[in-house]
């Protein structure tokens, strides 16, 4: 199984709980941050695969960095080479247009509390038909799914109504406020607070500014300031919610994830800019200063 | 891996993925319908243990008949002879005093929108700490669970909060109503139902009637008259609520449980048994007739 250095933890641990019960080998591709060429990862997941390479995950966005993935050109490579793909359209479900078809990988799993504000627990999964039994569930059923196969996959023993039925509510209110339009204000929101944090001595961007390639939310780092103590100080002394995304499985030794929301002011982030130049200038309070 | 033929489908069927994927065999011990020794089971259980026994599920309560199972019993003769023990509690919980050291066993599951009369979707499990680490969660923690090892138990990624505060309300209904009162109530209205029903010509009763070992909940079947026809005549032309407990994994070739709650009322039981009576002589209308 190969996954990316981007996937989500809990993903990831599973994994590598099936690795040390069963005979699977988990092996990590790096995405290179923020690299010149878009498609690098799909070299390097090509690179990668080996005769024994059953699987690939891959994010559709990062939820370390807000990046977008080059899904549906690394599903071809993979596929090309045999490899099933799951994609983990978390970040990216009520975000980008998220077309199982068009994307052609094997698997598509999201949570729908994220973009989409649907309530916590609900979730989907999408499964390319041939794979429909093949697939087994967290909790097979206990009747008779030959008629329809993936009846197998509902979970209707005591699964949690409200949440589900809550989801409609919630695509309706995205579909209310359109994603073209809560994309562009996204980028909008996004273009101005890096534009504004960009060039700050001892800030780097840790998300590509291409507009294919991310859109408001990025991660970022300030130099000899560990992201832990930074996003305490912001969240404490200026109440200012990002979110540190350094630790096990990140890919970034330092980082903090900004995710702006649709409603979120270009005022607040302009509070939250004040916040990081005085943070690179001073370092956080009672901790170490910064690097320069 | 033993299970009694009472547990409930899903926990039997997830039980035989593992034993289609892994070396993992499961066997059936038969509980005797109604004998009139109730430790009988345990002398069956006793027998069917072998050297490579690892695990026994057996449930407090049984879905199929409400039989209350000798659970501390079976527990104390199959851990007496290594073999450790998963007592399913979904049906005793907010029932029964269900005291997981007095019961002796190694886990106790148990969700909890039965008799705790808890939000659909929330549950309980108990470990033994001497197998806390040597149980794999099926969600891995992504997080370090060394200072408190129960951790990788919760899952607290997306987990549904509105169900677990819920829990705490249905605790204090339960406490304001009292278990000994809930239980006389159930056992007042078992009798009620029973005692007009037994004798009725072609009329079986399932479960036995020792107060010790049922509370109101009981199965039952007439001959003659499959009983997915008896429960759909009695919902729909008789506006009863009962259910069909034959079919894939049941113990009973044809049962109907009745499961009174506290707020049943004598009069809505005589209607029932009054429905069951005309049964017995006519069968259910359009189909075949009671056989006798």
């Amino acid at each position: 199984v190969l996954v990316t250095d981007h996937e989500y933890p809990d993903m990831v641990e599973t994994l590598l709980q099936r690795q040390r019960r069963e005979a699977i080998v988990v092996r990590t591709v790096r995405v290179p941050a923020a690299a010149a060429d878009r498609l690098a990862l799909v070299a390097r997941v090509a690179d990668a695969i080996t005769p024994r390479t059953r699987l690939l995950l891959v994010s559709h966005v990062s939820a370390w960095s807000g990046e977008v993935l080059p899904v549906a050109e690394v599903t071809a490579a993979a596929r090309a080479r045999g490899v099933a793909v799951l994609v983990d359209a978390a970040q990216s479900v009520g975000l980008l247009d998220v077309d199982f078809q068009r994307l052609g990988c094997d698997f598509l799993g999201a949570s729908l509390h994220k973009w989409l504000g649907g309530p916590i627990a609900s979730g989907v999964l999408l499964i390319r038909p041939e794979h429909v039994g093949r697939v087994e569930p967290l909790h097979p059923p206990s009747w008779d799914v030959a008629e329809h196969p993936t009846d197998q996959y509902e979970w209707s023993g005591a699964f949690q109504m409200p949440a589900y039925v809550s989801v409609q509510e919630a695509i309706a209110f995205q579909r209310a406020v359109g994603l073209a339009r809560k994309r562009a204000r996204l980028r909008y929101l996004g273009d101005h607070w890096q534009e504004r944090v960009r060039g700050v001595p001892g800030v780097s961007l840790l998300t590509p500014r291409d507009p294919a390639r991310s859109l408001g939310v990025a991660s970022f780092a300030v130099d000899g300031v560990p992201s832990k103590r930074l996003a305490e100080h912001l969240r404490k002394r200026r109440g200012i919610l990002v979110q540190d995304k350094a630790g096990r499985h990140s890919p970034f030794a330092n980082a903090v994830r900004v995710a702006p929301q649709v409603h979120t002011t270009p005022q607040e982030l302009d509070r939250f800019v004040a916040a990081v130049r005085e943070v690179a200038r001073n370092g956080v309070p009672g901790g170490v200063p910064a690097a320069r």
